[in-house]
């Protein structure tokens, strides 16, 4: 099927002269795609002016007059902005206009307007964010990473039926695995809330590994690693940070004398493989699940290339169709429990 | 003044030709220490036969006939094995014959031994495992690692005076920054348990910072780093497997073919440097603080540089009077509550 993704132009921190670089970049490496690029008319023209004529016709520009602030409050953004490029976007999706969308503008406004519009889908109480993280062996989906603080158990059972949905939608996976995050793997371990989650995973008919400790996630012990939002937004910031803290000490050792920086010039293509495996640009698109929409956040920061990336995984997502999978599999879930 | 340190030398993973050496290792380094080593004396004999006779002069052994099993449950360990090296050390700590303990055995059950024989400090309704972690620019202590799962706001206040009373004692800062870790920095996230220690933290006279994100520990952002166990159990995991895993990768990279192989020789001596930097090994024994006795718990699977780390830990926190300033710092939060 064609697919059109609704692209927020003016989300983030560079706007129209990066995202829709970025998404001239999408169409021209995907076949079967088109972009509606949403925000200010003038400004995206320019952009489209530099374009390719066969790509540039596989867009189309929907105006919006307003942004929203990086550091705006969601509630002022979802009452107060009706004609913001990330509302308008997230409205193509709603009208069938698009098949999915995605943003670098702000996360929580993203997921108040996408709540507001949208609406979740059945049985699911509340969406969650969702990424894919680079394993030791390969890549692990891990939710919530951080709408929601306090959950309930019921609400960790959606989590990871949504997660394993979307792997096996999204990865061709027949049965992923599921892990339950907590502070050790015997069953007798972790909250009351989390004890009680791993029971209704068990009788899911989820493929539920158990639980899974911090070091599981990087080690790819489960296809899907399910947790609270305060957890999984704490846990990966925190990785990003001692990843980051790692770098700068590789190279203040590198640059520590000249004998050091001419044995960096020798390891320099290797250095140079290692930073692009784990490249957090390759992993750029965390998606906003269960929500009657197809909804992706970029990292705010994003350049051409993470961008792009995004757009990419909407694109995947709106063709896999993981929503249809995610209803179907709550239905017999709550059959079964009745 | 002359400090005793009471080892547990049967507990972890390599028992006393690992622990015992590492005594020593520890007593040759510093004066002014003594240690009494703990466990099946016939195995501690064979190692200390070994040792030059002015260092095994500044060690007694008391023997302990029973050991606790690394997987062991803390209920059984704790009332089954009254004469375990574990329960034993704990108790030269309580009759005041020594002045901290170490052991490399398991966490649940030297915490539930150590707080039934020490019992907490007055106004200190749990203790916490605190532990130092390398930062871009030093150091940061971050509690509680996985001794409680939920916590109330009044434990996290608890758990941020013992931090910065350990660091003030322990590094001789005057004002040590506290954060407490959350999902944002803006006073409105998080849950209500968080919500309410951030407003119990501002009104306790320590030096409170705010909120901190989870990059903020590995870029020092402040000297303690309060979270509940669960929270902070998780973390510490996760930071450690993106780190085993980057290492992975940085290791794959490099054993690519002969020219990266190659390179690697080249980069041998920096990349031993950056090794060292960031060792665990140099960061072992975690404290488990709010106790009437130092007690440190050292990775199971320490060796001998690593566990002799974590009994200088013992003896520096056994010098510092960190408990008096807990307690003393406990009545003037309570005074100004009252």
């Amino acid at each position: 099927m064609d697919v059109t993704v609704a692209v927020d132009c003016m989300g983030g921190d560079h706007g129209p002269h990066v995202t829709v670089p970025a998404a001239l970049d999408f169409l021209q490496r995907c076949e079967a795609v088109n972009v509606i690029l949403v925000g200010l008319q003038d400004e995206i023209k320019v952009e489209l002016r530099k374009a390719r004529r066969e790509l540039a016709a596989r867009t189309a520009i929907q105006h919006a007059s307003e942004t929203v602030g990086m550091d705006e409050a969601p509630a002022s953004a979802l009452r107060g902005k009706k004609d913001s490029s990330m509302r308008v976007a997230v409205n193509l999706v709603k009208d069938g206009a698009a098949h999915a969308c995605v943003s670098a503008g702000n996360t929580g406004a993203l997921m108040a307007i996408s709540r507001f519009v949208l609406k979740t889908l059945p049985d699911i109480e509340r969406p969650a964010i969702c990424s894919v993280l680079p394993t030791v062996s390969g890549r692990t989906y891990m939710l919530d990473l951080g709408a929601n603080v306090d959950c309930t158990a019921e609400q960790l059972l959606q989590f990871g039926v949504m997660g394993a949905m979307l792997v096996s939608a999204v990865e061709n996976k027949e049965r992923p695995s599921v892990g339950l995050l907590n502070i050790g793997e015997e069953e007798i371990k972790g909250s009351e809330v989390v004890k009680h989650a791993a029971e209704l995973l068990r009788a899911s008919g989820l493929n539920f590994y158990g639980n899974v400790e911090g070091d599981d996630i990087y080690k790819g012990t489960t296809d899907v690693v399910v947790c609270d939002g305060f957890v999984g937004n704490v846990t990966l910031k925190a990785s990003e940070g001692i990843a980051r803290m790692l770098g700068t000490y590789l190279r203040e050792e590198f640059n520590r004398n000249l004998l050091t920086r001419a044995a960096s010039l020798a390891a320099l293509p290797v250095l140079n493989a290692f930073k692009r495996r784990f490249d957090p640009r390759n992993y750029n698109g965390a998606t906003l699940l269960g929500l009657r929409g197809i909804v992706v956040k970029s990292h705010g920061s994003a350049d051409r290339t993470s961008f792009r990336i995004a757009i990419g995984r909407a694109a995947d997502e709106a063709r896999s169709g993981v929503l249809a999978k995610i209803t179907d599999r709550m239905l017999v879930i709550q059959e079964n429990a009745a």
